[in-house]
């Protein structure tokens, strides 16, 4: 029997439960999904879709243990009286996203559910519903006891693959986070991953500097950091290479020459990832206990309801998290 | 009668005379090029690849005022000596360039030629040579007396066109380089060029920090910096819109939403334009009293004379300082 997964429904108002009815309802399950969030979400789709029901609601998520391949909703009591506004950023929202989220990182603590899937949240609602966390990945790192420093956050399409150093600091903070701890654990958590997907080409890694540093005529941070870092890890038996310029490495890489490039920062690493992956990227966060994958984009506030949102990467979100659980 | 351009030869031991005569031998010029550096470069592929003699050489370069459509060259007296050594880097092969630029340079002044297409030279060799420039960009920059603060670097492909307004410095001397002036006239040139292209979208502005600051969240400068400069810029009738987060705005750009980006550095700029446009870049210096434009890449010693070069960028830059000279 396969190993469970746990949705997260995100954001009530926003695109979640809409991908999931359009997605799941005409999918065949192979083994159990739990999803979390209110029903009436759901169920506001359902009805303006003419979908058929194609899940159970069970009153207790220990039900799911055990339980035979299909999809179930679990509504945390809290969310019980949730107060839905389609299409509309307001803290109640960001309520809706919070309480899921806790129920399913003790779910997964307690070895109930075994990965992860999270529909979009609102950073700003969640924080005004009294969560005080930047988004998913500080939430996760924090709640499952792993902390914020040491995940590291991926973003993958077909062609691309990327993990970064440095996720949303200012721009000026950059440099102060390109150490070699941070390289090598994020290294680590690649190679982890990559290895779960049965790639086999070596991981690229980026130069801080334009042109990598140009052997230290544009900075230092390549030969201070980050070829030591490299070596650590080729030591430890990585197969890893670098530091390359960071404005040509992603051209061989979306050609098939690496498994994965590892970016020191945001733009640099999210930049080509995007332009070649725009509605198809999958996010996830590497060094938490369990696998988590998410869609690539936020909320869609603006878009909930008028069926423009694309599937693709809610879908391959989802089935990231299948092959991961399953590694 | 068409206005003439100028082509140098680059670092002769490098991929410039190959390209010229692969692309030129068999091109039916419309106007007259005159290109600049030793004659043996020249001869050598000539030889090798069994091409009949293409161009006309002449021994004083206002030879070419008035000169009837077709390919001249003038071997610069410096450069009778030349010593070839092909595919190797030498400060010969800097001096070659070098000596090149100055007499293509002295010809812009003058006005005997109109325009220029540079062929890669290697940086290293250019300074051992004695040139103290770090490249083509700051060497015409000072020769044309414009001078290296007042010059746009710019990159541009069939779908992307990117202009940056920090080139090659250290990544911590980025943030001091995104000033309100240098942004101005980034926006300035860029909206030049886009116009004497005959492109009519708008131009894109980056912000610094990841998500362009997310209001502030995620540092200052693009409330302090980037929007007041784009305000200024719409007051003068610029058709300028952002900041836009750096991660997404090249997808928006190259499925056409936009005439051009201007980012604020080197790899937020051309990680996406490389991953689009690896080999048919064109590299263009806004800002000089002449249009300039290079192929986007280096001298490729490794293979010169394989044959394995790809045109795509040179016959690009050919073309785009022909539209360019023609504006």
């Amino acid at each position: 029997m396969k190993k469970n997964i746990c949705i997260t429904l995100g954001d009530p108002n926003g695109l979640g439960p809409e991908l999931v009815c359009r997605l799941l309802a005409g999918r065949k399950p192979d083994r159990a999904f739990l999803m979390i969030g209110p029903a009436n979400s759901l169920e506001y789709h359902l009805e303006r879709l003419g979908l058929d029901l194609f899940y159970e609601e069970i009153n207790d998520p220990k039900q799911i243990v055990g339980a035979k391949a299909g999809y179930y909703l679990y509504c945390p009591e809290k969310l019980k009286n949730f107060k839905l506004n389609i299409g509309v950023a307001e803290p109640e929202g960001g309520r809706g996203a919070g309480e899921a989220l806790e129920t399913a990182v003790q779910l997964l603590n307690d070895k109930i559910v075994f990965g992860l899937v999270t529909c979009p949240l609102n950073k700003a609602m969640l924080q005004l519903a009294g969560f005080d966390f930047p988004g998913h990945t500080e939430f996760l790192a924090e709640r499952s006891g792993v902390g914020r420093d040491n995940v590291c956050m991926h973003l993958g399409g077909p062609k691309l693959k990327v993990s970064l150093v440095s996720t949303h600091p200012k721009f000026r903070d950059i440099p102060a986070l390109v150490t070699k701890e941070r390289i090598l654990r994020c290294l680590d958590l690649t190679d982890q991953l990559v290895k779960s997907l049965g790639l086999e080409q070596p991981i690229a890694v980026c130069g801080l500097n334009p042109h990598a540093g140009e052997s230290g005529r544009i900075g230092h941070e390549e030969i201070d950091i980050i070829e030591p870092a490299i070596k650590e890890a080729n030591a430890k038996g990585l197969n890893v290479e670098g530091p390359f310029p960071g404005d040509t490495i992603f051209y061989f890489a979306a050609q098939g020459a690496y498994s994965a490039v590892l970016a020191m920062y945001h733009d640099q690493g999210l930049a080509p990832l995007k332009l070649l992956h725009f509605s198809e990227a999958v996010n996830i966060t590497l060094g938490l206990p369990f696998p988590r994958t998410s869609p690539d984009h936020g909320t869609g506030y603006d878009i909930t309801g008028t069926g423009k949102a694309s599937l693709d990467s809610f879908k391959a979100a989802l089935e990231t998290a299948e092959k991961m659980v399953d590694a």
